[in-house]
């Protein structure tokens, strides 16, 4: 049985590679896992995503506690095979998503209470239940539970939402059964503060997770901010872990990252984009409904490996997008998550070369 | 060059089986037909449409002359290319899209001018426009340009509006440019009356279309006198061509059509019921939405080769299409698809093996 382990493979100034070895095979680091939050990337077929290069997904442990619900997708055997996906699924806690997404809500020590978005329906989510549900899950990385700092905080307001964090990361790490394969992440918060953010860190270390998530980035901050901070809380971590930047980012977002040691990245900009008819290329972003494509046979790029690319014109794809045909968000979908996944092989290309991510997206 | 042709294989009292021969491949009849009204079969790759067995796809003249239109689709390469389907294609001549989806139509001898449902742009639809728009996407198989017979008809409405279509039977064929491989099919009418369908078809066998349907059936008239007329219209057409029914239908009118000596359909229910949430299988139809399948493990059928029969659970079909997920649409219409596309293999083995089509589905 594969344990769940990290080899750093190589390092250029503070850029990363690695490998991230787990029950449900391997992640190539840095990587950029899409998001499938109720139990499907959208608009793709797994097997799609998988040809796009991606190594890992991410799930949402509100949504799918919501619909269908946490047991029944034990009951069926776990989220892998609800899905068919069999390669690694990180889960979120539900921590930002309740906040973001949820009514009523009422945070306490205990953890917080809400009305569900879909029926009212009431809910709790605590470190322990949520640890639960992702179990229940069978989630390859499970997170723990925290509260995602809003900004702008004070820095009083960001030390007491830190320090509940830190004790529900405590609780978290209590109430997950490691089973061979499977790991953890912890997440640190402390908003824009790094005095906090290294008291967070201090923390969440002594609980020896099997890898660190940097959270309460890419919350309104804006890019300037997020690099600022991320100039010194990645070296807050262990550089034997996974350091995972949570809900980033644009191409741009990314590669400020992993040149400040960020390994694992997850966000809904290129499914959501695709859907709305936002490709992007190595030229820079395309609007597909764009009427300066109604003509072009050209494909979106010529040495994108993308099903989209391969067989079809910006023509069609506008063509599609403009009377809204699903084939259209299943292409565009198909292209975007390719070229995240090229963007990090390439990435990954540069350290492994000792070159500086100086290339343009 | 493959000639347009079509090899009478089997009989078995009326019903058929036979290959068509063209340009772009084979189509083994009885054959049916998934449609790709607007340049796609919905929520489908073509490489999926591919898979289920469908040797053959319908387009539509209406809805793509208006969007994107003919000239652009001509000067991309023509419809097989644009929308990377490179086996053969049929398209409606619009005739029966025009009475029902557009605005301030004026039926003439010339034609139809109408207002696009869409922009409400006034455009022009005769038998020779419409040839020249299938012409142009490179239609396998165009259709003459018909007035189809609304249900229900006076004699005297009836008469008049198959001898219009008999006239724009002729002009369509003498517009019709003929290329290797390439074939046109005539449309007969007449609604429920048998001479007239015996007079619409004596005036468009003298014309030698490569093929003849049988317009104006599944127009509101029901099962039973569509039977009735299918009991004698197909007898009126030539031995040797294919035979189309336009719009249909159920498993059992097809199954009841075939058994009727009809060769070729065309019909909506498959994608649209997918994309409804409801499927087909040989024990009948299953509406995915009912909670009755939120904990059911089993596939939609055991022996269905489709992508959502092999991967999936009737819960996980459940809650993607209870949650509005895309990839409920693309799964249950495959399942669809494939069903369609089985039945049609089964109805073609009994012919050959001399059976009788008493199998209920």
């Amino acid at each position: 049985m594969q344990k769940f382990s990290f080899d750093l493979l190589h390092q250029h100034k503070k850029s990363r590679t690695g490998i991230l070895y787990t029950r449900h095979g391997q992640i190539r680091t840095p990587a950029f896992m899409p998001v499938g939050t109720r139990g499907t990337v959208k608009a793709m077929l797994p097997e799609s995503v998988d040809s796009t290069g991606a190594d890992i997904i991410l799930g949402n442990t509100y949504h799918l506690m919501l619909q269908p619900g946490a047991e029944r997708i034990a009951n069926l055997g776990g989220l892998h095979k609800f899905m068919n996906w069999p390669k690694p699924i990180l889960t979120d806690s539900g921590g930002f998503q309740v906040m973001s997404l949820s009514k009523l809500r009422k945070i306490s020590e205990e953890g917080v209470t809400f009305s569900s978005h879909i029926d009212g329906s009431k809910h709790l989510l605590s470190p322990e239940r949520s640890t639960e549900i992702q179990y229940q899950l069978g989630s390859t990385i499970t997170m723990a539970f925290d509260e995602c700092t809003s900004y702008p905080a004070t820095f009083e307001q960001a030390k007491s939402s830190m320090e509940l964090t830190s004790r529900w990361g405590t609780r978290s790490r209590k109430a997950f059964i490691n089973r061979e394969g499977y790991g953890q992440f912890g997440i640190i918060q402390g908003s824009i503060y790094p005095e906090l953010r290294a008291l967070s860190a201090t923390n969440l270390l002594e609980l020896d997770f099997e890898g660190y998530a940097i959270g309460g980035l890419a919350v309104g901050e804006g890019q300037k901010l997020m690099f600022e901070t991320l100039d010194y809380a990645p070296a807050l971590l262990p550089i034997n872990k996974p350091r995972y930047l949570m809900g980033v980012g644009k191409p741009a977002d990314i590669i400020g990252a992993v040149t400040r040691g960020v390994d694992m990245f997850d966000c809904v900009i290129p499914t959501r984009s695709g859907r709305n008819g936002q490709a992007f290329t190595k030229y820079g972003t395309v609007n597909i409904r764009n009427s300066q494509f109604k003509d072009d046979a050209e494909p979106l790029e010529y040495d994108c490996p993308c099903a989209a690319c391969k067989n079809y014109s910006k023509a069609y794809l506008h063509h599609l997008v403009k009377v809204g045909e699903i084939l259209g968000s299943i292409l565009m979908t198909w292209h975007n998550l390719t070229y995240y996944q090229e963007l990090m092989a390439r990435i990954r290309n540069y350290i492994e070369d000792g070159k500086d991510l100086d290339f343009l997206y």
